[in-house]
């Protein structure tokens, strides 16, 4: 039997990068084989696993430049069932691609939100000129630009991957403005995940009550176990209002990390485990 | 002399509506007259204060829906010059314009992506087929309708006031999720912020230690100093390393927020105060 894999297409996306890279590590450490099934929101990619539609999903979580992909948060939170199987840690390249020749000549460039914002700095400095138009994907603009083969005015950020995928030639291999730029992807299913190294979790407080952060995150603090990251979100119901989701080191097993994951609801209103993971670093 | 307050344009986006309504309140407390200043992104607003272009700048923080506006952290922390002089709080209401008469008739939706966020779930259950198209602005895809008179199968999502500026007419009065749906704004200068009733700042922390976070937070909790948000955004410099942003509820002058002020920088690595202020609510 073959897993399904959702992730967000169309093909040639960073994402479905981090899906064949999981995807090899499934077939070399478990002789598993896969499918990939792209799906046009990430949204709609963990909602395909909570409906028993794909197996796993990958999904972006956060990048070194841009920070949380918060629709990933947010829907993670929603859909309640899933829990993280995996982490995955890729670098990101970021290559202007075109079928013009010369910097001067290009005057639009098109790419994922996220991608522009993490070229903002050298978009200014070599295309101060340029409109900059967002697209769904990294992979959209790519269409549009082979619909008009002759137009050497525009030009996409994308993989180099994605280049050789749509036959398009690389004018600037790197536009990045951190040569470290990284994502954190997810590997989410059903399953229970309880072995790794890893927690996340994601939990409400009382409202207004000095000390109403800081009494959760204590709770690890006094133990000596590490938060490797808190990011917060709006609850959507009001201004003022958030949830929090917070990464610890650690093992439930561990007699200390299950002492503060026992303690840990009587400071918080709404508390969820998403899962006890490992990490898979890419090169 | 009147005050320059730069925002993001053009005429009709919602900053334009917080800049009018500062202001409103700028010439009914104080007699000042404005003028107001549009930019073409939320970065330039910001450097147009720091370079003294503008003495002022509106920008927007966190929508009650979609959590932070990144570009406005980011630019914050790296000017290190501007100083939040107010916060403003708006109802934001987002309208479906189109010249169509008739859902069924629609194809394609344009809008800004913070927009279209605050929108997902009506979007998809109004109008599940539709292509959702990211721009620029909430208004710079009115312009573009504006181009094509005739076309009754696009519409935008944008403010009711852009509806009258740009003679569209309103197919959806209110198209956003969450009904209390706000956006909290800053008014940013070079002077001095001192009085009022919040405190926004932002840290680093010692990487990799237990409780590096709890400490500077634990300064504020335990003298009862309500902690009102806290937004961790990446130093963009490694993945997993992040700058803190925390509003507190207290003036500089009582005793206590002095006191946790004077003790915070021991448990920091680099600290920004932006700014002492007051919330002015806008109907």
């Amino acid at each position: 039997m073959r897993f399904s894999i959702a992730h967000l297409g169309p093909t040639g996306t960073h994402t479905e990068t981090a899906t064949l890279a999981y995807t090899q590590w499934l077939k070399e450490t478990q002789g598993q084989d896969s499918l990939l099934c792209p799906y046009p929101s990430i949204a709609q990619t963990l909602q395909a696993v909570a409906k028993q539609e794909a197996d796993f999903a990958v999904v972006p979580v956060e990048n070194s430049t841009e920070g949380s992909v918060t629709i990933t948060l947010d829907t993670l939170w929603e859909l309640e069932t899933l829990q993280i199987q995996k982490a995955l840690v890729l670098p990101i390249t970021h290559s202007l691609l075109s079928r013009g020749t010369k910097l001067e000549e290009i005057k639009t460039v098109y790419s994922h939100p996220q991608a522009l914002a993490q070229c903002q700095k050298a978009l200014q400095k070599f295309l101060p000129q340029v409109q900059l138009i967002p697209t769904s994907s990294t992979v959209e603009a790519l269409r549009d630009l082979n619909q008009d083969p002759e137009n050497k005015t525009v030009g996409a950020i994308a993989s180099s991957r994605a280049s050789q995928l749509y036959n398009l030639p690389i004018l600037i291999p790197s536009l990045n403005d951190y040569p470290d730029n990284c994502t954190r992807f997810w590997v989410v299913g059903l399953d229970a995940a309880t072995n790794g190294k890893y927690i996340s979790l994601g939990f409400t407080t009382p409202a207004n009550q000095p000390g109403a952060l800081v009494r959760p995150l204590s709770v690890f603090a006094q133990r000596e176990i590490n938060l490797t990251r808190i990011e917060s979100r709006p609850t959507k119901r009001s201004l003022g209002e958030y949830l929090f989701f917070i990464d610890i080191e650690g093992n439930a097993t561990q007699t200390d990390v299950h002492a503060a994951l026992e303690d840990l609801p009587q400071y918080t209103e709404v508390l969820k485990i998403f899962g006890n993971y490992d990490v898979l670093t890419v090169d």
